[in-house]
This record gives C-alpha cells, sequence and structure tokens, in this order.
C-alpha cells in the first residue's frame, strides 16, 4: 500500500459516501460516474493537476469507489486516494487527445467487465469535465445502460460542510486576510499591476505560520478604474493611477478549501456616486448577514441586500453569492445553492456562501464582499475580519 | 467604442479569420460555435477569467465573429475584443448554474432570430467547455440544424505561428529562464515546498523588464523523490530532503504565450540509476531536436528520443510533447499535434512544441525538456537557454 497524507479522516470519508449512496437511491442511480474534479476530490481525496485529460472517479451502492484516469495520473491516484491501490484503474496514453480513438471507450469496457454497463448511469451533464464527446462515445459503447443526469447531485452533498472541512476553510481565512493586509500596504500609483498579482499569489501560497497556501480555483482579480466595470478581468502591466478604484477579488486557499475575500481599494479622494453606493453596499451586506440565519432561505439574503441598493438607484441583475468550499479551476464556487430572489433553498448550519454583491457599473466596479458561515442560533459568522469598507489611501 | 488594449495587429486577426473560414468551407460548417477559451482568444482577442459560464464565439462565412456570453461578461468582451460593441452578445444571469434554464436557449434564440439555425453548425464536442448538456439543449432548441464535430478545427489553424506570436514566445522563454534560475537558486533541504511555489509564482507575474507575467495554462509541478513518480502533483507544505530528486514543471507566460521549460534539481549524491537515465534522456533530447526539421514528421522526433532510452531499458509508455503558444486552464497544449510515434504531422516552419520526455518511474521522476521552434533549416530551435541536465546541489 502506497503510503498517504489524507486531508481528513476516514470516519470523514465515510460519512461522504454514504451521504452520496442515498443521495443515488434516491434518484435511481446504480452507477454513479463523478468527472468533476471537486468532487472526486470530495469523495476520494484524488488531488492532481491532471483534469485536463478525461478521468474520473465510479460510486457503486455495495462496494468502494473506484479512481479512473490516464496510467500516468494513476500514480498520483495511489499516492492520494484514500482506497486500496486495486481500486485506481489506468488507461494507455495513446487515447489522450487522440483522433481515433476516445478514453470512454476504455472507461466502457471496464463497466462491461465489472457488469456495471447495464441498469442506470448517473453523469454529470452540465460539468467543465465531461464533454459532449464523452457522452457521445459513452452511449455508443454502453447500449444496454439508461444515462441518468446527476449534474449537481454530489455538490448538493457537500453544502453542509463538517467539522473538519470547516477547520479548513478557516486556515484559509488567515491566508486571505494576509493577501488584504499585503496589497493595501503595498498598491500606489505608479506600481505596476502585474507586481501587486506577483505578491498576492506570494503572501497566498506562502500562506501563515504551518498553514501552507494552495492555487485558487479563479485567478485573481484585480481591474482598476473603467476595467473594473467587467468583473472578470485579471491583470496587466500598467500601473495603479490616482483618482480609480480598483477591486480585489481573491481567495486564500488550504488544502483546496476557499474563502474568497473581496475589497476595493481608492487611490486618491472618491467622489459622490462611489460613495453613495458604498453606504448602501454595507448597509445591504449588514442586513443580508442579518438574514442569513438558519431556517431562512438563500433569497432572503438576497432579498435584504437589494432594498438598500434599491434606495439608492442600483440594480444589480445578477446573483448576490454562491455556495463555497472545495473547489478545483476553473471557478472556487461549489456549485449548489446561490444567493438569489429565485433561489428557495433553505439555509442549514454549516452552509458556506460567498456572499458577493459586486457592482460592475459603467466606469467603475466596487466588491465588498464576505465568506459566511450559517450557525445554529443568529445571524451568520464572517471567516475574515477586516473592516467592511471601500479602502482610500489620499 | 470602447478603448482596447488589442494584443496584436488588425491583419494579424484577419489572417485568422480568414484561415478559420477556409477550414469551415472544407468541413461543410456554415456557423462555427466555438467554446475553447484559446480558440476565443486567438480569433477575438477576447480574454478574462470569465470560462467557469458558458460563453463562445460564433464564426460565419460572411461578417465579423460575435462574442456571446454572461451579461456581466458582456463589458470584459467589449474591453478585450477587436470587433465593433454590436457584436458582443450577453445573456441574462438567471441562466447561470440554474436548474431550470440554460445558457444554450438564449444562445439557440440569438441564432434563430439572426437566421443562422438552420444548415451546418460546427460545435467543438471534446472541449472543456462544451458540456454534454450544453449540446443536449442545442440539439433540443435547434432542430433544424445539422451538427458536425469540429473540434481541434480552430487548434489545427494555430499551429504554425505568426512573427507576432513567436515575439510573444520569445518574450515568455525570458520568464521561463528567470523561474529556473530563481528555484535553482532558493531550494535547500529544509525549505519548504510551498515556499518556492510562492516564489515560482512571484517570478513568473513580476516578469522580465517590461515583460509583465500571465497566469500559466497548469500551475507549477513540483513533487520530490517517490512523489515525482506522479507526473502533476503540485506541492504541499512539506520540506525539500537530502537525497532526493524533484523536478519542475514550470513556464513562463507572455498575455497567454507559453514556453514551458522544466528541469530536474536533486540535492546531495545522485545514484547510479539517475544518471544512467540522465544521459540516455540528453541524449534522446539532442537526437530528437536534430530530427526536428521541416518536412520532417512529428514521430520522427518521438522515435529519435526513444532510441537512447530504450538502449537504457526505459519504456516511457506515453507521448514525448505536444504543441504550445496560446492557452487558458486547465492546459497548456495546444490540442493539436502530438509527439508521438502514431502521429504523423509534418513539421512546418513555425510549429512550436514542449518536446517533453518526462521520466515517472517507480521511485522517482525526472524532467529535462525544451519548448523548441521548427526552422526553415536545420534542427529545431529552442525558446529558453539554460544547461540540458539535471542540477546538483550536493
Amino acid at each position: 500500500m502506497t503510503p498517504k497524507d489524507l486531508p481528513f479522516s476516514r470516519p470523514e470519508f465515510q460519512r461522504r459516501l454514504t451521504k452520496t449512496r442515498i443521495a443515488m437511491e434516491k434518484a435511481g442511480i446504480d452507477t454513479l460516474f463523478v468527472t468533476d474534479p471537486s468532487n472526486q476530490n470530495w469523495l476520494t481525496a484524488y488531488d492532481g493537476w491532471s483534469f485536463y485529460v478525461h478521468q474520473g472517479v465510479l460510486v457503486f451502492p455495495d462496494e468502494d469507489p473506484i479512481w479512473w484516469g490516464r496510467r500516468m495520473d494513476a500514480n498520483g491516484g495511489l499516492r492520494t486516494v484514500w482506497m486500496s491501490d486495486d481500486r485506481v484503474l489506468g488507461y494507455d496514453d495513446s487515447y489522450v487527445q487522440s483522433t481515433t480513438s476516445h478514453p470512454m471507450q476504455d472507461l466502457a469496457a471496464r463497466l462491461r467487465a465489472m457488469g456495471r454497463h447495464t441498469g442506470r448511469i448517473g453523469v454529470e451533464m452540465d460539468n467543465y469535465y465531461f464533454s459532449a464527446k464523452a457522452f457521445e462515445v459513452m452511449q455508443a459503447e454502453l447500449g444496454d445502460a439508461r444515462f441518468v443526469d446527476a449534474t449537481y447531485l454530489v455538490n448538493w452533498q457537500r453544502s453542509v460542510k463538517s467539522d473538519e472541512e470547516l477547520a479548513f476553510m478557516r486556515k484559509a481565512a488567515r491566508i486571505s486576510e494576509k493577501i488584504v493586509d499585503g496589497y493595501l500596504d503595498r498598491v500606489e500609483p505608479g506600481v505596476r499591476k502585474n507586481e501587486i498579482a506577483a505578491s498576492i499569489f506570494h503572501d497566498a501560497i506562502s500562506g501563515v505560520d504551518d498553514i501552507w497556501g494552495d492555487y485558487p480555483g479563479l485567478m485573481p482579480l484585480l481591474p482598476s478604474g473603467k476595467d473594473a466595470s467587467a468583473p472578470h478581468l485579471t491583470w496587466d502591466g500598467r500601473e495603479f493611477q490616482h483618482g480609480e478604484a480598483t477591486f480585489f477579488e481573491i481567495s486564500g486557499v488550504y488544502r483546496r478549501y476557499h474563502t474568497p475575500f473581496c475589497r476595493t481599494l481608492f487611490l486618491g479622494t472618491p467622489g459622490d456616486e462611489i460613495r453613495r453606493a458604498e453606504a448602501a453596499l454595507v448597509e445591504g451586506l449588514e442586513a443580508g448577514l442579518d438574514a442569513a440565519r438558519a431556517g431562512n432561505r438563500t433569497c432572503d439574503i438576497a432579498n435584504a441586500l437589494a432594498a438598500p441598493l434599491t434606495r439608492a438607484g442600483i440594480e444589480r441583475g445578477a446573483r448576490c453569492g454562491y455556495g463555497i468550499g472545495l473547489s478545483y479551476p476553473p471557478d472556487w464556487g461549489e456549485h449548489h445553492a446561490s444567493l438569489r430572489a429565485e433561489d428557495q433553498t433553505v439555509l442549514e448550519p454549516g452552509m458556506t456562501f460567498h456572499f458577493m454583491p459586486g457592482l460592475w457599473m459603467d466606469d467603475w466596479g466596487l466588491e465588498i464582499t464576505e465568506s459566511i458561515l450559517i450557525t445554529e442560533n443568529g445571524p451568520a459568522q464572517t471567516f475574515c475580519n477586516r473592516p467592511r469598507k471601500m479602502f482610500v489611501k489620499d
């Protein structure tokens, strides 16, 4: 047996497997093929930057999961998953980005050999790592199976965090605070944006004390001035300018667990428009935190936020948050509940969200956000502890 | 019109569009829907970390392309693409990660409104960003269309680089060299791996002179000792140990263009086995570089590499390289030609590859690689210039 450095206890992985099996049974799924790397990691502890080729986890009702992927990555499987070595399967390298064969042919052959090629097979239809082609090949190869859309099935099992997971998120939050302290200290007019991005990565990955930093599911975003009207620009080599607001969308990460945390820095003297928006946004955040109580619903948070913004004449037109925790690129959201008026999810203790009401206006952008934990009683707790405001350097 | 900072000249974008239209005509495609973020950027200059939601570029035979995505990201589209503002379309935020609606419904409605809903529509069936669900919804919504698999169609147009692109890759190579110099200097027994990963990011993104660094398509990989038997582990908080080899798989990146460059560092005195492998690998690399001539084929490089390795008793069982240049996560390969025995691509001047014959053995790993350019005459040029060997610190 290969030596392991498992992130969580064996009972924690059993808890996850049991929850998933119950959800499979409810959905009438006999065999579940999990392609979302976050779901793979949550179920098996598999870790590695190998999701750029086809790979996945098979979950059965009655035996341990199997990790399946490219043969060279099976070595990573042996070193990271909690299952025994015989539960790690590799396919030949000739399948990789081939135009004459497809890895799903190998998976189908293995399912046939296991007698798991009939019945109802769950697949994550709307995941990045389950392409239209992968599904087409599976359908062609497994004519006796019925396919069931299991998009978000495992993601929903992840929505309430265990104490072990919350401990990881609290570590990530310490890194998030370090990142914020760093850029607030270093950004000045004339400093190049990529220099600040470089120091954000350095702070994030060097971590805090023995809390080593992992890579984030989203790269840091730090657009300035008019560029901040666009929510997802990264950085370039230009200098920070006097008279501009920059939002910094970052997250500390500990062993794939994220606590995103955004603040905005204005260099110079902010005008009335952005100051009024800041006041309404902070009022909305505080109202939302107060509404974020067990038994309330996700839409209650969104509606509490919207009231002061509407009074200030701001219509956001976008969701104001999403479930967070374990994630791999290209996202750090967990893809279950969203904070928005049309989402009716009942809040439970242990749920964690990025309460993220970014304002992306025509000429500027403003982000002041909190990663939050739903508690047994009272309003949400925030993971990070820094002033809830737009920072200003005059 | 929104002010732009386009990475390339207008004629360069026209060249790309013309090449793509010729390939579309040859494949019998009337309308091409491009979801690969690298292909989107290559065709339109769209840039932003927004590919975690459905988005894409529509290419037509007879009018400018359209960038289509989430409404908030249309702001990023306006700021980055070369087309006029009316060629940027956004869909409502309620479609995002919804269980009751899908963004492809919006795309289908727009295609119908444009009269582009019939005929042959090309889609990238095996791309991360074209899920099984996206295709299912398109098929349901566009019953009068015929769908054509256009996987890798645009990627192949990217295989020969323009002079403008090669200038970007030469800038990226200077960053790659800086990264290598940095970790060779800093790594010592007792230094934590995440500290080195942090300084790799700092070197990569602070860049060289006015060459600002961009984020890589693959995160840095730096496994040590037995962990280096697995090719795609990232890092953790453990210390470097005396007596272990660590390979460093990194790439400098300038405006999305990559020149990956891997070296291995042994702390202590290497044993005979890894020394023999190093000698065979360097001999194979040099034979491969000599075989990498215009008119030869990709398999010639692979076969030239394999001969000395086979004599040393090493069977790799994996491809030894792939096309490189423009890329977004989760990969820095361009997904066209591979260097392997079964690939018959004829080498042309301007093609660029990561010649990457990693050795992942049972107890150790060794990576010595080169990013290469196929020239008019003579063997391949390397983008980076550092000794082609395993480095040793005793």
